[in-house]
């Protein structure tokens, strides 16, 4: 299970990220939960419903000291329920029918009810994925200590699709991965770990999960072979597992395939060989795993071979997916970050924020049904602070998802903590005007706002073979948070981060208090001592931790701040700019437009402005950059001071395990704080007016 | 020989470097040099006296057609005549004893006669690695069409050391090296590849080198085990190889040896265990090599282990080793290139170029007798422009080796031209006045100037396994350069760039005046439109090779420029920088201290200026960077179009060879022309005065 030998208290608890099911002490809550869960009603028979029913065991177990007992027929007892949407078993335990109609196929009600002076609670799905996410409601309350006595729950996920990808190589590698090696491969192997993948499995459900890529987008020469006789009866086992929690299995695949797996000399889309060569590809991937989800497609991008080799449209690329996956119920993911990547720095009017938008709003409506474009959150590329794609809500006729990164790759890397939950808030939230007022890009990517075939969320993963999943165990709140807010983006980031500390820690006050506000505050934190108002790369290449501020600059990667003697930001105005304030809708793009009106977070992506300009603070540029940086450093080190205050609360393990972070952090602001200002005081000739340290 | 099978028609003129000995056209000096050379007559035995029959016989029957008789006794006829010091023989070809007395153990003689009409030669060595250079000054006067027969030549090599050191790992890769693999090693075994380092061990004693170290002075886990009986004999074969051409074999070793492949626990200098392990493991070596050379040791360098993990100072270090090679008559190389490489950016009171000097400056006179310090040219790394380390001329009473990089690391990577004879010329000639005027480097590395037992001059390897050995055939006259400038440094660079491309290309004048032109021009032009003005680092870090103005800026490494909108430059002056200047002898610390005296070329190591600063030519320094820059990318341009010109006059694969570099040299120099030319822009916000484009 894990690489290091250690006692199983100590890695128990930064194994268990959320469900710790610690046992409760307070006497009478367990007299009160017992009355109820001392026994399982199981009406219905399935491998997820088996699941539900081995996770409330293990956790009553764990928390009440009491195995339920079983029984598969309806007993007038104390009891939790379990049954899917079915007309005679509702109606014996006196639910409304119609009430049901609501429910979606991952929808699910709880209700309690008193069964002649038994409390009972009835756990009902449409499909048995209900139950499994109802049994992981109720063992969340039971962990929060809530009351379930009085229940009346409908749920149903606001999102159809709720994906993670992972960017894991057969090597063992993870791309962007920063909490150790995959837990699916190793030495371009199988690792076969069946126990860490099915808790894995575990915790993607628990948060409402139903969709999983388990390898890199970046399909290299091994991994091309996951779609082959040799290698697919491994990732059968593997979509074994997740099948069980609710989760369906999809495959990067390398456009390429017909060259580099088959024997054609063309990937072309149009040749009816290489047509011919999918959909006998997929048939076979099919005999394999008759609930494949599908393909997941990086081509054209960053050196990956696509349709353009062929003279062809991504349309036409896609589509050939499509086609082949249709007979099946299989879809392509088609990612929409297609970019020159070999750009000229010397090239001003080439600007990589306007690509995706350039490539594909012109493709809108000819994609295949079973075809979804998979679209990064901004522009350019998980930055810190970058505005939302034009994209949403340009593409009024094509199936779309949303892509986040949940790993930390501009972030800190899961040695820095930042909590991701308000700025995929701000994302989610945000209106694109695409229909007037309220077309928010989370009831365009929900399918609400257009009839959508599919869509939903999806995100880069941030797990990895490290004892406590994420490295930095205060990751754990992205992976956790990231599942919960697409599963219902009406709650908070304040509810979503009470729900991950009190299920991770415990329900210590001044532990709860403390640790949500470090998680809540994180990202401005961060956003502080790194990149200034929106202008993002100042980051290292290649690796993306820590400042250097011309490292891109005079790069092939199009991403420039083009900073000098006088002032900095990049110029994307449609009046003597890129242009690319104008792929947005008028009520958006008149904001960005205007100096007057672009926020202040955001001006140096829109405008090139002199150093002296004042920003809607009342401050200069300069001075702002001075004073965030400055202060970015001393909230790093006010929230390790605060989490060293919460050393004898926390287990040593997790305590110990965020102290090293929080030191890495602050090692980390510090440097950022120091380049950041020496660069721009070198740059302006400006002082910081209140005389403090600039090298 | 090599893995490109071609024909050997086609890469013979390639790899046969400046050994070309074509056959010669011109019948009527056929007929003259056959006159002498029908006959060799040689009058001692060893196997250096073999090679340099071997030699003869090779090159005389490539340029004459004909191969020379053999004989062992005096003859009374035409011969070339082989012969040791010796009077008995001296007398008998009528030379005075007393002339020769002035031959070093390196040196020759060589002396026309007249044997009763029959013309013929003497090459008299007053060893028999005389001889060996003898002939191959004899070939070399063929090849350059010379008379022969009136020849009266002393040769004494003017360094007693003239060294080589590869920086090649086992693994097969070469650390900064542009020219292919390594020939002695692959797959971290060796290649045995006895006839490509046969031809090496020619060229090597060709232009007079004696001693060579073949592995890479950051000795890693596999090359540590150099010294053990494992590797042992492997390493005894190749010392055969060049034994037979006069040259010592050398290994780099791994300080902490008694720990890694010993099993000490310690590799203190002052434990007797320590120096036991060293004696045991210097008399095995012995066993395996009778004359093997010694050790060359970076130790207490970028992370490299050494004496200071002990407290003891780098005297303990060396003289442990010295003292374990002693009765072996073996010496030590130990390496001044001690820095700290984990310097804090913001740290501006640490000045790496202090660093050797200050390091070694107070060890004088502690080292043992056969304990030989290896002092880079300059107190940084083999920039294209930096001063001449203060140490030399500071070391009175301590063996030294002035290290050159033949590996054109910072210097175009044998991409770019870059013919550093110059630049070795401009060391050898600064004068010290460590012992008043006149204490140039040269006299004092030759050891005229203090008595050292051991001193010459050592460099870095440019060669590797590509078919023409340095990548850009024209790198082939830095390797040539290298071994007759330091077996005379009295040479120009006119005469050192002459002979080479006669040598090598043949004597159409046409071919010969452009290729001159372009080696002796070739070092400013890179300078030109690389780093300005001595300043230095302005390269990619990790593979130095093209521009990233900032990219040491913030580092680790002690290197910076410390650009920003007023002005650039490392301010090294004793009156307010960091006191540099002052390791130099009063007459140049003065000339370095003043801004009014501070050549220009070095301007900007020695003082940081404002961008309107006037340099002695009249050019502010904001528009000599400009004017430079573009200058230099004409320099590049114009020399591709005059090599293009003499398509005609060169073999193909020479030809396009060196097309192909100077296509790559174009592209690197224009890309250092617009980022250097923008980055200063930027800052300075000053534009050219002609106005020419910058970005």
């Amino acid at each position: 299970m894990t690489n290091v030998k250690l006692e199983e208290s100590v890695w128990k608890s930064a194994y268990n990220c959320w469900l710790q099911y610690s046992d409760i002490k307070d006497h009478s809550r367990v007299q009160e939960y017992k009355k109820v869960c001392s026994n399982l009603v199981i009406l219905d028979q399935s491998a997820i419903i088996d699941s539900a029913k081995e996770e409330l065991e293990k956790g009553l177990f764990s928390m009440l000291g009491e195995t339920p007992t079983i029984s598969y027929e309806p007993q007038k007892k104390a009891s939790i329920v379990l049954a899917t949407y079915d007309q005679r078993t509702i109606k014996e335990y006196g639910v409304d029918y119609e009430d049901c109609n609501i429910l979606n196929d991952d929808g699910y009600m709880i209700q309690s009810f008193d069964y002649q002076g038994d409390k009972a609670v009835l756990l009902l799905g449409k499909t048995d994925k209900g139950i499994l996410y109802a049994a992981f409601h109720l063992l969340r309350l039971i962990q929060m200590s809530k009351d379930i006595n009085n229940l009346t729950i409908f749920e149903n996920p606001k999102n159809q699709i709720r994906m993670i990808n992972h960017w894991d190589n057969m090597l063992g590698d993870i791309e962007r991965g920063y909490s150790g090696n995959s837990i699916f491969y190793d030495q371009n192997e199988f690792t076969h770990d069946v126990d860490r993948i099915k808790d894995y499995a575990r915790y993607l459900s628990s948060v409402g999960i139903n969709s999983l890529s388990i390898n890199n987008v970046n399909v290299h020469q091994v991994e091309s072979k996951l779609i082959t006789k040799e290698l697919l009866p491994h990732v059968a086992e593997i979509a074994d597992i997740f099948r069980s929690y609710g989760i369906n299995t999809y495959l990067s695949v390398n456009y390429a395939s017909p060259i580099e797996i088959g024997d054609l000399n063309t990937a072309d889309p149009l040749d009816s060989e290489v047509q011919a060569w999918w959909s006998e590809k997929v048939a076979e991937i099919y005999e394999y795993i008759p609930d494949f989800g599908g393909f997941i497609v990086k081509a054209d991008s960053e050196h990956r071979p696509g349709p353009f080799t062929y003279g062809r449209n991504h349309a036409d690329g896609a589509n050939l997916l499509g086609r082949a996956l249709e007979p099946f119920g299989g879809i392509v993911f088609w990612r929409c970050f297609v970019y020159d990547c070999l750009q000229d720095w010397r090239d001003r009017k080439t600007d990589r924020a306007k690509a995706a938008y350039d490539h594909f709003k012109q493709l809108d409506g000819e994609f295949l049904d079973n075809v979804i474009l998979q679209i990064k959150n901004g522009p350019m590329d998980f930055q810190v602070r970058e505005p939302v794609s034009p994209l949403f809500g340009s593409l009024k006729q094509t199936n779309q998802v949303l892509e986040f990164q949940v790993a930390q790759e501009y972030t800190g890397q899961q040695k820095d903590l930042c909590f991701l939950v308000p700025q995929w808030k701000e994302v989610l939230d945000f209106d694109t005007y695409s229909e007037g007022k309220g077309s928010t890009v989370k009831s365009i990517v929900n399918g609400s706002k257009y009839p959508f075939q599919y869509s939903g969320i999806t995100a880069v993963s941030n797990i990895g073979n490290d004892l406590n999943w994420t490295g930095n165990t205060l990751a754990q709140a992205n992976f956790y948070g990231y599942g919960r807010l697409i599963w219902d983006t009406e709650l908070s980031a304040e509810e979503i981060s009470d729900e991950w500390v009190r299920l991770t820690f415990g329900h210590d006050e001044h532990v709860v208090e403390e640790v949500n506000q470090m998680l809540l505050n994180s990202w401005q934190i961060y956003e502080n001592y790194t990149s200034p108002l929106g202008v993002g790369w100042m980051i290292n290449p290649g690796h993306h931790y820590g400042p250097n501020i011309e490292g891109y600059e005079y790069s092939k990667w199009g991403t420039y701040h083009f900073s000098d003697c006088l002032g900095t930001g990049v110029n994307r105005t449609v009046k003597n700019g890129t242009g690319y304030s104008g792929q947005y809708y008028p009520e958006n793009a008149e904001i960005y437009e205007s100096l007057e009106t672009c926020p202040d977070e955001l001006l140096l992506f829109f405008h090139h402005v002199p150093y002296t300009h004042r920003l809607k603070s009342g401050e200069t540029v300069i001075q702002h950059i001075y004073n965030t940086h400055f202060l970015g450093v001393e909230q790093v080190e006010n929230m390790k001071a605060r989490w060293e205050q919460l050393k004898d609360k926390i287990d040593t393990y997790r305590y110990e395990n965020v102290l090293d972070r929080f030191t890495m952090q602050l090692e980390n602001a510090i440097e950022w704080r120091d380049r950041i200002n020496t660069y721009f005081y070198r740059h302006s000739g400006i002082p910081d007016e209140k005389k403090r340290t600039i090298y």
